[in-house]
């Protein structure tokens, strides 16, 4: 079992196409339903008593909901602008709600799960939280820009306690202070963490061990319409894809990047979670054998 | 034999690190010296009578210069500074010189070139160069945002006469008035080039032929410290190996575009050419083995 531990929110997503207002959305709901079509997924989160039912509906259908706490209070809401080219996302608000002083639990049977992801939450949350799993095989966590700014050494200290961190190229650059994706990754492994992955968006990714590089080019979509929550399922279905292997080797990380940046891919094909709802397990398995196709030389 | 066709330059190149000051550049030495570690290479191109001899005998070890045209006058000199990261650079110069109103004179013997790389030269030019070749199995050319801006239907209708166009990602865009990548390529396809390869810079680059994608990573390097000619570099080494194998197929296509990431990783190791100066014949077949052994999953 993988357990998935981050944001669940509403979304107001402007595409230069179309303007989705209170959509599902939420780093952990895209890791989780990423997740979920290697694994059985758990996910802890909460959630407001104005959740719609549908939406409820939706993370149901995929996940286990046994740690989604559902609090008095409203749900946690974003609401940001892409650009035309869809490149960079302007945040317009951040609304915590019920986010704010959320005390996670674990339900007992999600202790036992030997691979544990903890998205882009406080770090020192991040830290107490992966203590309470007792058989971790793998863990790997996400940052984002708010906390490196705020609390860059928990950030640190974070890292420490993962097996790998997975990180967007703009914040291991803000992180690090360095520009060179390998000095970054370096940097992060001296602090560490065995491995770490760069995300690039449109451009892959890279997989750092020791000395190793892997790079891995993301599948090219002509399509993308909406790229919110896209490195959230790549991170996703990086760890769903080990858990349902059961292994945490480096050949079997290099392949869940291949599965990270299929299922980013599938994700940016639609709005919001649209994405991945509309596809099943075979598409998945179609697109990654056209992937190795594709990049043989 | 391959020819390439373009401008050799004087380059005053200011990195973060060093600046430069009237070094040998220029996009047809970049594509010559790099291809020529693959085969036997004739330069098309025009110096004044300023050009140092150490520079003549830098061409002259590595490139048949009976297509050299020494004119009265100076070489063409440019003048650019990058941004810290090395990712934007900023023409601070550009003294056309010789260039301008050279008439390019193909020699006798380079007629027979089964391989011609045209470089980033007026379209026009290129147009009615190219029709001097009699045997041309394989044709390639390169264009810039100067002719974009001022020749965009002659850069359009030079694109019809060649095999392969390879062309930086924002210049598609700019070209094409396409953002996604896909959709630059698919229109430069629909102009009448069957191959098209978009460089991504420290991304790799993107090859298109019909519906099918090839994506390459760039070789990730810890310590580039000038971009400068990178992407002739890519150019040659795609030609120059294509040439040295006499093969046209897309397989053969692909792997040249290998060759290409390698030679433009060389080429940033070093300021100027000395990327690429420095290295040996076996450098290149260790790196490409690394590449392999790298991005296999």
């Amino acid at each position: 079992m993988l357990t998935v531990f981050g944001s669940t929110a509403l979304d107001t997503i402007r595409t230069p196409t179309k303007v989705l207002k209170d959509v599902l959305g939420g780093a952990a709901t895209f890791a989780g339903i990423s997740s979920s079509f290697f694994v059985k997924t758990g996910l802890i989160a909460v959630i407001g008593k104005d959740f719609p039912k549908k939406y409820h509906d939706v993370l149901a259908s995929r996940l286990n909901l046994d740690g989604l706490s559902v609090k008095n209070g409203k749900t946690f809401r974003y609401d940001g602008k892409y650009d035309k080219t869809l490149t960079t996302r302007t945040t317009l608000r951040t609304e915590l709600n019920v986010l704010e002083n959320f005390q996670p639990r674990v339900p007992q049977h999600y202790k036992k799960s030997q691979f544990v992801y903890l998205a882009n939450n406080d770090p020192d949350q991040n830290i107490a939280l992966i203590k309470e799993f007792d058989r971790v095989k793998f863990s790997m966590c996400d940052t984002i820009e708010f906390w490196i700014s705020t609390k860059r050494a928990s950030v640190i200290k974070m890292f420490k306690k993962v097996d790998a961190v997975v990180i967007n190229d703009e914040e291991a650059r803000l992180l690090t202070k360095e520009f060179n994706l390998i000095k970054c990754a370096k940097k992060i492994m001296d602090w560490g963490t065995r491995y770490v992955i760069i995300k690039k968006g449109e451009h892959g990714s890279l997989l750092f061990f020791e000395d190793i590089i892997f790079p891995s080019m993301a599948f090219s979509i002509e399509n993308a319409i909406d790229p919110t929550g896209a490195g959230d399922s790549f991170a996703g279905a990086m760890i769903g894809y080990l858990a349902s292997k059961k292994k945490t080797d480096l050949a079997a990380i290099k392949k869940s990047t291949i599965y990270g940046n299929v299922m980013g891919s599938f994700a940016v094909q639609g709005y919001g979670l649209d994405g991945l709802l509309q596809i099943k397990k075979s598409d998945i398995k179609k697109r990654v054998a056209l992937y190795k196709k594709m990049t043989r030389f």
